[in-house]
């Protein structure tokens, strides 16, 4: 990695940029959510690198982001998200909502996301109150814990 | 920019990453949520290069995700969010929220988001359905709208 790392910061965000904080494995992540698992699958729709995408594969199995699975033995390898991987998810949403508003497409909504059973569209994301109200940025504050022991 | 540029490809996640997909991107604008405004300010809480610093407040600007503000002629800049850029916080604290839970700190909680007004604890960043359920990953689909023009 030709990057600083932020792996000693003591932070949730660094320690997770420091997986996810390269473009690339955000849309790796994004095409495995819509279902692609093969190596080819994403070095065609996303036009990476071979080696590039090499890489990142190995990092986020690494990570326990993405199982490796074989059908049997000389099948194609499938990349599948873990629970982990798949608890990225709304990161990406959040990602996605926050385009979708300030990056619109000229012709309109590009996806909606909707509930599968009631295909009705989910919630925007947001920071939501133990109470279940929507709250705005500065109604939050930061509270140090235990595990929290340099200042930033 | 040394990267191939997401721009051209027609996904909200994608040009969300376009923008904010770069490490520093985002540790810039945790900074800015913590109330850093100032250039020297992030340089030393961040250990970053000057000029990289330049070119990321830079574009954050040019994006209207940070505004340049003199309070009089002569007063150091302070560097600002805009609403689009107060707008990034789901996925700052989406990010958080995963760090939290999957690279937790041996000592425990790093930090806590609570409301302001009660110190409650904010709820975890979820996906939520239209009537309030938190949904599983698998219990959402995408629907493309009339601006998605192309498969991926």
């Amino acid at each position: 990695m030709k990057y600083k790392s932020f792996a000693d910061m003591n932070c949730s965000l660094a320690q997770t940029l420091n997986i996810i904080g390269e473009r690339w494995m955000l849309l790796i992540l994004r095409d495995a959510f819509f279902g692609g698992k093969r190596f080819v699958h994403f070095e065609k729709n996303l036009g990476i690198a071979k080696n590039i995408l090499t890489a990142r594969l190995k990092l986020l199995i690494e990570e326990g982001i993405m199982e490796k699975q074989e059908s049997h033995p000389g099948a194609h390898a499938e990349y599948v998200l873990t629970e982990k991987g798949l608890a990225l998810q709304p990161i990406l949403l959040s990602m996605t909502h926050w385009g979708d508003k300030y990056m619109p497409d000229v012709q309109g909504r590009r996806i909606t996301f909707v509930e599968r059973k009631t295909g009705q569209p989910i919630r925007q994301m947001s920071v939501v109150s133990k109470g279940g109200r929507v709250l705005a940025p500065r109604e939050i504050m930061a509270v140090r814990g235990s595990g929290r022991n340099s200042p930033t």
